[in-house]
């Protein structure tokens, strides 16, 4: 079932002389399945298709787009348990987390659906003509977004379906009306594999042309850049590292055309607790934080990594209570041994700086690959002093910053690099007094949160995720949710263009009947 | 009244101690005012001051920043004429454009005002919660547009004030919430500094903060490196040439925290001549080309630099008659002898490459800084060999290639570089078979215009004023008409957010009675 190939459009193909093998973390073991690597040739096929692609798929109707997306989302499906155990034999991850990624995966394919087939996601606007205008004539302009081009998707790590091969940005690139090559991500290569055959099957079941999509394999880092380098690829996707998606948008950057490259990187998601939640519900916060720090590993980009409150009675207790109760928690499998030995180093790393203290880890025997959750605590002096400490950890880490005052713990805040979110856990309304510190966090994050955990990030349209520099790489656009098409369209203009000519969004008659702009007023009505 | 000095927030500064002067191209003598350049101490005090600025303006209601920007328009008018003579002095203008201009420029300005005082421009969504869902209860979450931060604008020199202090560009930062830092364009720095002065008035007037607005000096390049670098500024707008709007985007690229760079740059807007449009009525077309092309001394984004047509003798007509009717127009000032002497110098540089042809231009005598136009045409095989027939000459200049086949002509097209506008000039439905050609010429601009001209920049909701590189540096965003305010804000997330500490635009209540998404669905319904 699992060839190990490429697919360059519908074709598999496997025309490389390397091979590697994805690994099983649970069993510490490399899996069977040989991988064959994309040639630079594979990438300019793939690239050359998806180019030729883009001149009819690019004008497909929403409708159809649907269809489409919805038919990738059975032909998942389809796949059946299989494709959750290939999953899991890739990620380490237990069958209740394949099952729910997948159903998120085919939740975010149908949202895609359901918002071009309501068609208002084209921003529609229409200026009518005013031939008899003082002191010039006013031409008719209608205005719409279109398709950018072929999108090229990163796959990541640590979402082998619902950030990868059909996840959240090809499924944004697809409804968009731009083809898109995947760079399967290297550690769950098979994973991709099958979730591009039912991509494959949907285009081949609903008419879509060949090379709307196509599947790379690589281990190293040539055919990402290669990809990134070709004149007719027109954005980039990633989710990753901030050194990965700041080499991908350099190579954007660098190129005689540059392209928009969103990355979604790293991120220590604060979270500031004010003194009297502190002083009231210490332990109960200590308890939920024990959690979301080391759910899934501690492998979310909205995982909780700083921790910031004043020194008091209640900031001990809370210090006290989640030494106690992190420990509690059985430590779970990393997604890859590269991930388990980054997590290992970065953590010594972190815990060797001057001033940082462990408050307290996992220490029993734990499986190979599996993570030592562990929180630190720090002084807020030290932490503003070196920004070592104010690097992500990726795992089950967490460093508690014990700041002297409010000024300081504002100091802080005001200090930290672009983050995805930020929590406040306040009581009895004592927000309202710590405005400021609201207004610094609110500068630094793409998602403000009152009492609850960064973690868990809601599929849903008032969802933004992205956030300021290293966050993302532009704060501008989110990464989940039906927004996350806008990052792969560019409004148009027609001017005077003949009705019968002009696409059915920007026509008089609203054959959509979608909401549009008409002189600047929203309606659905038709033009007379 | 004019003191050459910058403002630094409120206060005049000059501490620097180089100083220039502006010219007056049709006098062909240097004004009078000595304009002091920045120094490297103001580029961070301005920039400071933006950051503080920012703590409070980009919270100020839309009601306010409208009252602002209405404000700074009545205090352009109110400088009344002796503006239009120092526009005019410093650009060769005459009094007319002048007036035309300034309208345009106030027009923006009220637009802006309109845009954000009506308030839908924020896209609140909502999706409120639910928590009993299964299996996870869903969180309240609430998303709107947020200001980005600092915006620096450098003037453009060929729209002094619709593209320049208080033009476009400043108009949309400041609807956004975003304080703006101005490089004011060296050639115009009296009008600059006077437009300025308008600008801190309505400052002092509407009681807006201190930094929410400078001007700085510069002849060189250093001030606006300065100001992109600075880590306090958050994004950039610029209008000008593809040389400068790269070296900016590049800069901004290699900060360590990357910011957006809008840079609207050259375009050659490329006009189709179909061959029965050719054939009905070429000398009319001929005609109103020999206008567009020498409008405003050529010096606009859209003029018509390069005409496509397929070999005819309906061709033949329009090139003749072209050649006959572009002798007929006076010639008329450039904005500075350095756009002259680069008009003369490209036009050379494009009449020297093999195979093209100077069909005529204006030969008698002119007045200095005069710009005399020129009509050239080449064979279609050439074109496509030779790159540097693909760049602008900025100024009256044009292009005609003239194609062997029809197929000739896509080819021309498709090989073209990104452009802000494409005209196609059809007669009796022609275009209907050609839609190769028009799709060909829709992938490579931002607005197509059917039988115009693309001279005449409409500013209204459903203009497009940006293409595919190098056109501009992100042809996701216009830099004309209200959506350009997209260019400077972010959507911001509050989860669980108490509804009396969201901001208006989120709350329950909709107290400002905006147009809102609400679990999916437009309305303008209070939330119950």
């Amino acid at each position: 079932m699992i060839t190990g190939k490429n697919y360059i459009g519908n074709q598999l193909s496997a025309t490389g002389n390397k091979t590697f093998k994805t690994f099983n973390p649970l069993l510490n073991i490399e899996n069977e399945w040989e991988i064959t690597e994309a040639s630079t040739n594979e990438v300019n096929q793939a690239t050359e298709l998806a180019s030729g692609a883009y001149r009819t798929y690019s004008k497909i109707s929403g409708e159809k787009k649907a269809v489409f997306l919805r038919t990738i989302a059975e032909e998942i499906e389809a796949l059946g348990d299989e494709l959750l155990q290939v999953y899991s034999s890739e990620s380490g991850f237990p069958n209740g987390r394949a099952m729910g990624e997948r159903g998120r995966t085919l939740g975010q394919l149908r949202a895609f659906a359901n918002h071009i087939e309501a068609g208002n996601w084209v921003d529609a606007s229409i200026d009518t003509a005013q031939p008899d205008r003082q002191l010039l004539p006013k031409v008719d302009l209608r205005k719409m977004n279109v398709a950018l081009g072929p999108v090229v998707v990163f796959g990541a790590s640590n979402f082998p379906f619902a950030f990868s091969t059909a996840g959240g940005d090809t499924a944004a690139a697809l409804a968009a009306g731009c083809p898109v090559i995947v760079k399967s991500h290297p550690m769950h290569a098979a994973t991709g594999e099958m979730v591009s055959s039912a991509v494959i099957k949907a285009v081949e079941k609903t008419g879509m042309p060949n090379g709307v999509f196509s599947n790379l394999n690589s281990s190293g880092i040539e055919i990402g850049q290669a990809l990134v380098l070709h004149p007719k690829v027109k954005a980039v996707g990633f989710t990753g590292s901030i050194n990965g998606g700041r080499a991908l948008y350099d190579l954007a950057a660098k190129r005689k055309e540059p392209i928009p490259v969103f990355a979604e990187m790293g991120s220590i998601n604060p979270v500031v607790l004010l003194p009297k939640a502190l002083k009231n519900r210490a332990e109960t916060i200590a308890q939920t934080y024990a959690g979301s720090i080391t759910l899934g590993s501690g492998q979310f980009c909205t995982n909780p990594g700083l921790i910031i409150g004043v020194k008091s009675e209640g900031l001990t207790n809370f210090v006290n209570t989640l030494a106690k109760e992190i420990v509690k928690i059985e430590p779970s499998c990393m997604l890859h041994p590269n991930i388990a030995g980054a997590y290992e180093t970065n953590k010594a790393n972190a815990i060797a700086q001057s001033g940082l203290k462990v408050l307290a880890g996992y220490e029993n025997e734990v499986e190979p690959n599996f993570a030592r959750q562990v929180v630190t605590t720090v002084e807020g002096e030290t932490f503003l002093n070196n920004p070592t400490l104010h690097h992500e950890v990726f795992g089950p880490f967490s460093l508690v910053v014990q700041c002297q005052n409010i000024e300081q713990l504002e100091d802080v805040i005001s200090n930290l690099e672009g983050q995805l979110t930020g929590t406040i856990i306040s009581d009895d309304n004592e927000i309202v007094k710590h405005s400021k510190i609201v207004n610094a966090l609110q500068n630094r994050v793409g998602r403000i949160i009152f009492n609850g955990v960064p973690t868990g990030v809601e599929v849903c349209p008032s969802m933004h995720h992205g956030g300021p520099y290293p966050a993302s790489t532009d704060s501008r656009f989110t990464a989940v949710g039906v927004d996350s098409i806008k990052r792969f369209v560019r409004p148009f203009s027609y001017q005077d263009w003949p009705n019968e000519l002009l696409p059915d969004a920007l026509k008089n008659e609203n054959p959509l009947g979608i909401s549009r702009l008409v002189n600047n007023h929203a309606t659905a009505d038709k033009i007379s």
